[in-house]
């Protein structure tokens, strides 16, 4: 017994040291009456298009090999969000995308803080250099910072989250400009929150051949699916699907999000009502005494509490609704992050935090 | 625009040489009326399951994440394999798998030739060296060179596909045995033909620690749902999934999984005929003059032909047949390999290459 088990750790031993210090990617999955944590789209699809997408799978041979390349996918896609098809590569999420780019690329990376985390997750594990430049105090980019940092640091790549996850925020287009101008590393602008915001910055990518964009299907409805998408010049994607596994898109999520985005009309219009209920409810937070609300042009907002913010957090889940915590020392004390939901659990939420706060007031 | 194209090669000058030296991995996709190149079981489900599949896929929330665990999945799998969900990864595909150990463990990674070529090609893309070690004759390892190029190279993961892919044998458990002993490496026992051998490594992982198993659905009829399997010691598993993309495995494909492997009797039918077929085909091909048709305890089988195999592979695709073509200088000289296929697609395989093989010695 002792043997074995001196013959495992040594095969633990054997796991990179930059692996053994990791933690892995924390997904809560406590049981909850309201989910407002992961920027879920919170409307189902209507039940003719579930039954069409159903219909489809039905007729798909899972025997066999997915197509490769994904082309009435890429081909769909292209056509909502005018890119082109041979300057596309979908990955398994984004979070699959963002590990290509590290792999292809190397580090060291660099990152604003805070921002996504699986940058920094990501880039860690593939035992690349992470190198952080915070934000400044209105959560918009350090320009000058990040170009003195790319340079020191020889960065090879730098994510640029646009609006930023989780503050919410757009960063301004002059820093953005600046970085693109001023480095040399591959510019990843990674757009999974674009159709809220509504801003892009794929129309420079003839201007900006240094750029990257990124985007996903699942803030728009489609998280279940797991299909990112990024776009570069033609040259990059190159690179990239040579390290792109070659059945990384299954025939299932294939099929049932071609089916599904012929239906843009029903996504505009979820979308529409989500920007309505996001503006709704950052008004009601701005109201609030004890909280501030982040402009944002995201499905969540950011809010910062006067009393302690974990706590909030709890008394929340303990009603039965889960947000976000980001509550740590640093940038993001007392921060919670809530994803816009239905116009019910909107209401709920507010009204629970109001008593929340109210009681704490009280005592 | 002079300007622009040397700031894109700029970029492209940015990635990893390792990466811009690789090939993509060649997926043929021409479209062919038998496909026996790629190890898919050729059967569907049966109308009945299709319909449950596609009514348990109607009852998702596409909108929602994955469940980050994919527990049911699991235990589905963990059942008919006996296996614990506890010591069990899923990776979108073993590939997905492969990639993951690699990160973890770092190379050099020896591999013997020939075998999977992913195994390399992800190590390449990855950026790890990679060390190869010739088969012998038979196709079985050579285990003391196995032994001493993993000490002078300090391998740190060696891949043995257990049958072996594309030769078809199971290596000698003597050959493994050494190398699980005498090695420091982490070990990795891809058995994705399992259900095709009927061996495997499995209830040795207590006594052989430093062993990672590896199994897919891809072959025994999910190719199409992306779903590979890893067991490893506890530990091992805690590390790897510190790297696993937290949604790996999409919401349709674990419904869709979970609901056909309750069909277990179906896919052991179908998995009975393939190895009927298989042992049909193999002693048509021991017929076959101009054909040398190796041992197989896969869904495939390996020949070499006396005269040149590219131009039978060719002469087969004209006539809508595509199987493997491996034919180059070395141990694959002039080497087929042929997935089996239902009855009627075995039949008409023998029977073209049978012409063919006439007409050629008629020239």
């Amino acid at each position: 017994m002792s043997k074995k088990s001196s013959k495992n750790s040594s095969l633990v031993r054997l796991i990179r040291p930059q692996v053994r210090k990791l933690a892995a990617y924390h997904v809560d999955e406590t049981p909850i009456r309201i989910k407002l944590d992961a920027m879920e789209n919170p409307f189902s699809l209507p039940e003719p298009v579930q039954r069409e997408i159903a219909t489809a799978v039905r007729n798909i041979s899972i025997n066999l090999y997915p197509d490769p390349s994904a082309k009435e996918l890429k081909k769909a896609i292209a056509s909502i969000w005018e890119m082109r098809p041979q300057q596309m590569i979908l990955g398994n999420g984004s979070d699959e995308l963002i590990q290509s780019i590290i792999v292809a690329f190397g580090g060291p990376v660099l990152v604003p803080v805070p921002t996504f985390a699986m940058y920094e997750i990501t880039s860690r594990a593939l035992a690349q250099d992470v190198v952080v430049a915070p934000l400044d105090r209105s959560f918009d980019l350090d320009a000058e910072l990040m170009v003195r940092k790319a340079k020191e640091s020889k960065a090879r790549v730098i994510f640029l989250a646009c609006p930023n996850n989780p503050t919410g925020n757009h960063f301004s287009d002059a820093a953005v400009r600046k970085i693109l101008e001023k480095t040399d590393a591959a510019i990843v602008i990674d757009e999974a929150y674009y159709s809220f915001s509504g801003k892009t910055w794929l129309p420079l990518l003839k201007k900006y051949p240094n750029m990257i964009i990124l985007r996903t299907l699942s803030k728009i409805g489609f998280a279940g699916l797991r299909v990112g998408v990024l776009a570069a010049s033609r040259e990059i994607v190159d690179e990239l699907n040579k390290i792109r596994l070659p059945y990384n898109i299954n025939s299932l999520s294939q099929v049932a999000a071609v089916t599904a985005l012929k239906h843009r009309n029903v996504l505009e219009r979820q979308i529409s009502l989500l920007i309505s209920e996001r503006e709704k409810l950052y008004n009601a937070f701005l109201k609030l005494q004890g909280v501030t609300a982040y402009p944002t042009e995201t499905n969540f907002i950011l809010i910062r509490t006067a009393s302690d913010a974990s706590t909030i957090h709890q008394k929340l889940k303990q009603a039965g609704i889960l947000i976000k915590n980001l509550n740590k020392p640093g940038p993001l004390r007392n921060c919670l992050r809530i994803t816009i939901g239905t116009p019910e659990e909107n209401r709920e939420l507010l009204k629970r935090l109001k008593n929340i706060l109210a009681a704490e007031g009280r005592s």
